[in-house]
């Protein structure tokens, strides 16, 4: 079994082994519920406000469910987009639903290189001068003047997590990565809600540079 | 201006201010001296031994100088080859001179998803038991059994530098990055040579995801 199997394989068995933990509500390593969060990997995509649905899909089109995400109530669309900048494009974007007040793009920062785009590190939501971009659906085009960011790093969870991790909605923290390629990711947003599920997200860049596949857990350090 | 401009111009200014200073003898700040280091992107690209240089552009053939890059005797050559993996392919990677005792590309794990293959994270010239992948040239192809590596985070310096920073030759530590995607990388590599040139390389992903460009400066935490 080579180096790479192995750490696949171990990873594997930890998150199926912690998975059961949780189950029998078996984990009281307070290292584990205190500081621990599991570790997802948003790949591009994009947010619609309906307008843009109607000029990208038709009018009156209902977008559809491809697969529930980690966020209750939120979902990826069978919908999706071609997003283009100044020195290129990328096809496949996919749709996320619920509809939002505005449409909002996340790309990483090598999908801005090959956009030719310079998108901010913002907040979702946070779109004020924000990079531009041209998004193109099936039945229209749509050229925003704003609207496309490299998402922070963040980490959705509820009031409860919150009080357990001893953070508050809107503080920064770090993460600390395990691994040949771990580190420290600083400037990760804490974001609550009662209706969130615990998750950090990171982009592709992230994911790639810090050696995650995205079943991993990482360590927040206030 | 905006936040992005503002944010290249701060740079361009920080670093033409530092050279000049450099220049001058006038950076006294014990903090610059021991703990910064300068910052390179290392795109994708290949090392090549003497059979191979062969196979690949013919028989005696002499690899030719594209430009410098930051080590001393080394360059970048105007010779590229493309790189194949059981799911795809990419074109144009970079031949660095000098010619090596065994045959060494190296990638990044975005690179190595396109390709279809799992490179381990190793110092180079650590090829046992690293990734297969084929090579091809203008004249030839070469199926190599082991040689694709993710290289590691590492810093080329000299003993005079390794004295100043307090550190030694194959010893890993930490280096931390600011600005809104910053954060700190673990298990960097500090390799020793008289002939090296003080300079910390990264991967491509390192660099999107810490949203460096290749002209700044990190802290050596040891």
């Amino acid at each position: 079994m080579n180096e790479v199997n192995r750490n696949v394989l171990l990873e594997e068995i930890t998150k199926a082994v912690f998975e059961e933990l949780q189950k029998q509500q078996l984990i009281t390593i307070n290292d584990w519920k205190n500081k621990y969060v599991p570790i997802s990997v948003s790949a591009r995509h994009i947010h619609l406000e309906q307008e843009h649905v109607d000029i990208l899909f038709g009018k009156g089109y209902q977008l559809t469910k491809y697969r529930d995400i980690s966020q209750p109530g939120q979902y990826a669309c069978n919908e999706t987009v071609t997003i283009k900048g100044p020195r290129g494009m990328i096809e496949n974007v996919r749709v996320l639903y619920p509809i939002r007040k505005q449409t909002q793009v996340e790309v990483a920062e090598s999908d801005a290189r090959r956009l030719g785009i310079h998108p901010p590190v913002r907040e979702s939501g946070d779109l004020k001068g924000s990079a531009p971009i041209t998004v193109i659906g099936p039945k229209g085009v749509v050229n925003l003047e704003e609207g496309c960011i490299i998402a922070d790093r963040h980490i959705h969870m509820t009031p409860e997590d919150a009080k357990r991790f001893g953070v508050k909605n809107g503080q920064k923290v770090s993460v600390e990565i395990s691994g040949p390629k771990g580190g420290i990711m600083h400037n990760v947003t804490i974001r609550v809600k009662d209706t969130y599920a615990l998750d950090m997200h990171i982009d592709v860049d992230d994911a790639n540079a810090f050696g995650l596949k995205g079943n991993e857990f990482g360590k927040i350090i206030p």
